[in-house]
C-alpha cells in the first residue's frame, strides 16, 4: 500500500498515466482541479487537446472546506472506490466507473463524464431531464436489493457490514442530519430572518421525539449498502443517461435514508425554484419536480419488487407479499429522512444552491420558510402518507 | 494464540491448575463431564474432596448433539467468553465470571455454580424463586442498555458490532426460529398428532409474513450486544441470586429478541405445566410464571427507563420521553420473537424438557399444541397487545 501524500496536478496527470488503463496514457498531458466540494481534491486528466480524459479524485486528512481543524479519515477514499464498485456490479448504467484506486493514497480514478451536468445546476436553469428521476429510481432498487438480506447470503452480508464500517462518516450524518439542527450549535448557519422559525422547531418536543427515532434507525437499520449522500449533486445527467458519483458516505444503513436524501432534494428544488426562476417557469418546474418524486418512487419500488419476486433468496423474505410490506416501512422511513433532509439543508452546516442563490433577500426567506415548514410535515405526518399521491396532495397544500 | 486440541479430563484439570487462577490450584485433582447441551464439552474441575471449584467449557468443532456432519466455527467460544465480559461488566452480579478464555482452544475457564440450579428444571418441578423474574430483567437492562447507543459511543458501537459478528451462530438462529418450522424441513421434529397444526401453520401465509418482518429485523436491527439465546436452561437460578451462562450466540441484535427468548421459555412452562404437576399445583406454577413475565418485564423497563434517564449519552435519543417511545417497539418485537420461540421449540430441531418430558402423550400434545397456538397468537397479535397486562389477558383466554 503506497504511502499518502497529496498530490500535485502533475502527480495527478502521472498517476493517470500509469494506472487509468487508457491505451494512448501518453497523450495526458495536463490536469485541472475542480473539486468543488467539501471533502476532496479532483482533478480533470486532460489531453493535448484539452478534452478531459479522466478524472483523479483524492481525499484530504481534513474537511475542506473547514480546514485542517477538522481531521476527516481517509479511509473513506477506500470505502467510496469499494460502494461504487459493489453498485457498479449491479447498476453499471447509472454508477461512475471506477478505473483504479489505491487506499494508501487515498485516491481513486473514475471515467470522465464531462459531457454530462450536475443535475442540481441543471435544476436550477429549470432544465428538465424526463428520464433522470425513473433513472434514479432504477439506480437505487438495483443497488439496495442486491445488497441487502434479500438477495445476500447472511454471512457475506454481515462481512460487508464490517467492510463498509464507516463510523467517522457516519458520524458526519448523524450530527447534521439529526442533532445540530435540533439544538444550538456553532455549525448551525441561517439568516436572523429564519430565528423565530429555527426557535420553534428547536422547541417542538414531538418533532425531537420523532427524530430522535430517525437517527436511532440510523444508527442501527443495516438494511443495505447504501450511497449515504445521493443528493443532486451527486448526481450527473445528460439527455438519457444518469450518473452517480461521491460515495464516501457509503455504510449498511436503512434503504429509506437515500430515498428519502434524493426525494428530499427534489424538493428543495421545488421549494427554490419560485426564487430561482420567473413566475411560469417555475410553476412548471414545481410540477416537473412533484412528477419526478412519483416516477423515482415508482420506479424504485417496482424494479425492487420485481428483482424480489426473481431474486430473493432468502427463504422467509421470498414469502409472496413481504416485499410490498417491507417497501410500506421503506416510504415511511423515507419521508422521515427526507424532512431531516430539507431542515438541515436549510439551517444547518451545509446548505444547497437551490435555496441560497436565491438572490432577493424576501423571496430567499420565504423559500427557506416553505423548506423548513415542509420538512416538519414530512417528519410528523410520515406513517400517515400513504403513497406518493398522498404525498402529492400534502405538497401541494403547502407543507 | 494455541492451536486447538480437545482437551481430555486430564487436560481440563491440568489446564484449570494453570489458568483458573486459583491460590490453591494444586488440589483440583479430577475433571467430571457434565456437557448436556448440544454444543460444546463442560468440564467440572474438582477438589480433592470432590468439590467442584471452576468449570472448564470447550466448544468443539461441529454440532455434538448431530455429529461431525455438521460442523460448527470455534469463533463462537471467543464471541461467548467476550460476550460474557462485556456483560459482566455492566451486570457482573448476574453474569457468570470469565476467570480466563483463549480463542485458539475454543475453551473458557468460568466460576463454579453447582451451589445453584438450572432455572427450567426448577420449574419443571414447580419450585417457585420469587426473585429470578426481576433479576433476569435487571440483567436484559443493564447489559442491553450499555451497550446500545443510547450509551455507547457511536464509533465504538461500530467497532463492537464488527467484533461481535457472528454469522455461523446467527444462521442457526435464522434457520431454527424463522425458516424450517414454517416449511417442510428435515430438521423439524414432532409427533404425528401435530401433523394437522402443523400444516395449518406452514400454509398460514398472514403468519409468514409477519414472521419474515420478524426474521429481517434479527437480521438488520443491530441495536445492543444480544444474549442471543437467554432461556431458562441458560440460567442458574438460587434463593436470593441469578446467573447467565452460555453466550455463543451473542451478536449486535434487537433487543426484543432477548426480552422475547426470555419470556417465551417462561411461557412453554405455563403451557407444559399441566403435563408436569398435579392440578393445583400446575396451576399455581401457572400464576407464578404470569406474574414472572410480568415482573421481568417491569424491571426490564423500569431499569432501562432510569439508565436512560441518567446515562444517555447520545444527545438526540436523551429527548425526553424517547426512551418510553423505544421501549413501546422493544415491546412489541418481544411478543412476536417469544411466538417464534414458542413455536419453533415445540416442531423445530431443539425442543425443551418442559414440553418433551410430559409423560402422557394425550396431554403431552395437548400442551404442544397450546404452545403453538398461543404463539402465533402471539406473532399475530403483537402490535395490537399494548402491554404486560393485556398480555396476561390474552394468555388467560387461551391464547
Amino acid at each position: 500500500m503506497s504511502a499518502y501524500r497529496t498530490l500535485t496536478a502533475a502527480d495527478a496527470v502521472d498517476y493517470a498515466r500509469r494506472y487509468a488503463g487508457l491505451s494512448d496514457a501518453e497523450t495526458l498531458i495536463n490536469a485541472e482541479e475542480v473539486g468543488d466540494g467539501n471533502l476532496n481534491l479532483v482533478f480533470k486528466i486532460l489531453d493535448g487537446q484539452g478534452v478531459s480524459r479522466v478524472v483523479v479524485k483524492q481525499a484530504l486528512p481534513y474537511v475542506r472546506c473547514v480546514g485542517e481543524s477538522w481531521p476527516l479519515t481517509l479511509d473513506r477514499a477506500r470505502i467510496e472506490a469499494e460502494t461504487l464498485l459493489a453498485h457498479g456490479r449491479y447498476c453499471p448504467q447509472h454508477t461512475v466507473r471506477v478505473l483504479h484506486h489505491n487506499a494508501g493514497l487515498a485516491v481513486m480514478i473514475q471515467e470522465d463524464l464531462s459531457s454530462m451536468a450536475i443535475w442540481r445546476r441543471e435544476l436550477a436553469y429549470g432544465r428538465y431531464y424526463p428520464q433522470a428521476a425513473r433513472q434514479l429510481g432504477e439506480y437505487l432498487a438495483r443497488t439496495l436489493f442486491h445488497t441487502s438480506d434479500f438477495y445476500q447470503h447472511p454471512h457475506e452480508k454481515k462481512a460487508e457490514v464490517g467492510r463498509f464500517s464507516n463510523p467517522e462518516m457516519c458520524q458526519i450524518t448523524e450530527d447534521l442530519f439529526f442533532t445540530d439542527p435540533y439544538g444550538s450549535h456553532d455549525r448551525n448557519s441561517y439568516e436572523p430572518a429564519l430565528d423565530e422559525a429555527v426557535a420553534s422547531l428547536q422547541s417542538d418536543s414531538d418533532l425531537k421525539l420523532a427524530v430522535a427515532a430517525l437517527k436511532h434507525r440510523f444508527l442501527t437499520k443495516a438494511e443495505a449498502l447504501l450511497h449515504g449522500d445521493i443528493h443532486t449533486g451527486s448526481i450527473f445527467v445528460a439527455e438519457d443517461r444518469l450518473k452517480v458519483i461521491d460515495a464516501e458516505f457509503g455504510y449498511y444503513g436503512p434503504i429509506g435514508f437515500d430515498i428519502g436524501t434524493a426525494i428530499g432534494n427534489l424538493l428543495l428544488n421545488y421549494c427554490g425554484l419560485p426564487g430561482l426562476l420567473g413566475p411560469p417557469e417555475a410553476a412548471t418546474g414545481r410540477e416537473q419536480r412533484l412528477q419526478d418524486i412519483g416516477e423515482l418512487w415508482q420506479a424504485f419500488a417496482g424494479r425492487f419488487r420485481t428483482l424480489a419476486a426473481e431474486n430473493t433468496r432468502d427463504p422467509a423474505l421470498a414469502e409472496s407479499g413481504y416485499a410490498g410490506y417491507f417497501l410500506r416501512q421503506v416510504w415511511t422511513d423515507a419521508l422521515g429522512y427526507c424532512g431531516t433532509e430539507l431542515i438541515r439543508r436549510t439551517i444547518g452546516l451545509a446548505h444547497v444552491a437551490d435555496l441560497d442563490t436565491v438572490t432577493d433577500a424576501a423571496m430567499r426567506h420565504k423559500c427557506q420558510h416553505h423548506a423548513l415548514k415542509l420538512g416538519k410535515m414530512l417528519i410528523m405526518s410520515a406513517p400517515h402518507i400513504d403513497d406518493a399521491a398522498a404525498l402529492m396532495a400534502c405538497i401541494r397544500q403547502g407543507g
